[in-house]
């Protein structure tokens, strides 16, 4: 019998943000798959570091970290067939996700490639989003709320547009984009009620106005959140 | 001392998917509060029905249920006040959030009146958009996708100048609103590639075509996902 794949959503980082269903899906897994960057610890398996045992294989994921539009589509194949190999002789492989498997995952290439012959079971995970929002303790969306995620990679024209049009945004992936982003707020009158965290709800997690962050030191796992009616249940 | 409040993210119905945080703050609770219908039983409580023990004190909040865009104010100041009274003795209150505290939840209604007095604490939750997504098989966005969250409540023209101008789109609390909904992404050429969701997770989750729906029968806790490329891996 072929074996099952599980991606598993971990949460934004705290691991006790990881669901029960997760969790007993980890403890059970024979094999346990995550990205990892090319040289260095795998940000996944160091939020469930705790609950790995010695008794299960761990394939690490090595993945260039660049911040192209195109993802390492070579080193999906690699993976997807080496999982694969493992899937056809029986074995389960739970595949760990920081944050939601789904929202803006790299996950999904590999759901892509292996869901075609294998089943695949996703377990959704808490999102960055609502981690960031539960931090700053800022409601993101009420009633009829249009709510738009915003890559800050976007162009600014577009981030101004969408950003004229919207109740709330959550404007993700900062890191080189903050002082751009920051500028266009600013400009557009949003910047003082806006919201900004990082590394939501781990250890070195930061919540700040946007005139206290160095743009310099705005990482990747940055948000920032606001909302046209200052607060979403106004 | 006074007390803390934890609002405390459930997931979206499978107890499961709760987080091994809040589960852990909701058994050390001694009171815990939560939403329920004017009549009948709680949604937020029954997720976690399993975990309450008798030692604990329950508050339901009974909220009248119409869809309307001005939530029952009356009602949370009053709860706002009972919980504020407990607090005021020194003990903490769990409030039960289904999903994510602060995504379309009304627990925010209870925050915006008792975090200016009151310490509060909100452990997000597995969003209803994560979950649909998990369920349908179907990542949400990738990369640089503008991500779009749409209340089906809303205007036709505005839902489809938002669906024109988006890469991916969840339609959300769809209920009476599923036929208008359906027309109009087979007006925008988008209803083949759309997935229904309903009841998420639970034991009467469905997933089904739009053309396989009977439009007097779509829940509220339903959802519409659909992705301008198909599919957001691509």
């Amino acid at each position: 019998m072929t074996g099952r794949v599980f991606g598993l959503g971990l949460g934004p980082g705290d691991p006790e943000l990881i669901t029960v269903k997760a969790l007993g899906l980890l403890r059970r897994a024979a094999i346990v798959a995550y990205p990892a960057p090319e040289t260095g610890a795998s940000f996944a398996r160091g939020i469930v570091a705790r609950w790995l045992s010695p008794a299960q294989r761990e394939m690490p994921i090595r993945i260039p970290m660049e911040e192209t539009r195109f993802p390492a589509q070579a080193v999906y194949d690699r993976a997807a067939r080496a999982i694969g190999a493992e899937l056809d002789t029986g074995r389960d492989v739970a595949i760990l996700c920081q944050g939601d498997p789904f929202f803006y995952g790299s996950f999904m290439y590999l759901f892509g490639r292996l869901s075609e012959r294998y089943l695949v079971e996703i377990v959704p995970g808490v999102s960055s989003l609502g981690a960031c929002a539960a931090a700053a303790g800022f409601p993101l969306a009420a009633r009829n709320d249009v709510l738009v995620v915003l890559p800050a990679g976007l162009p600014d024209a577009e981030l101004a547009r969408r950003l004229d049009t919207c109740d709330a945004a959550a404007i993700i992936k900062l890191g080189r984009h903050f002082a751009r982003l920051r500028a266009l707020l600013e400009r557009q009158d949003l910047a003082a009620a806006a919201h900004y965290v990082e590394h939501a709800t781990l250890a070195d997690m930061r919540i700040a106005r946007l005139t206290e962050v160095d743009p310099a030191e705005a990482p990747y796992f940055s948000m920032i959140l606001v909302h046209r009616r200052g607060e979403a249940w106004r």
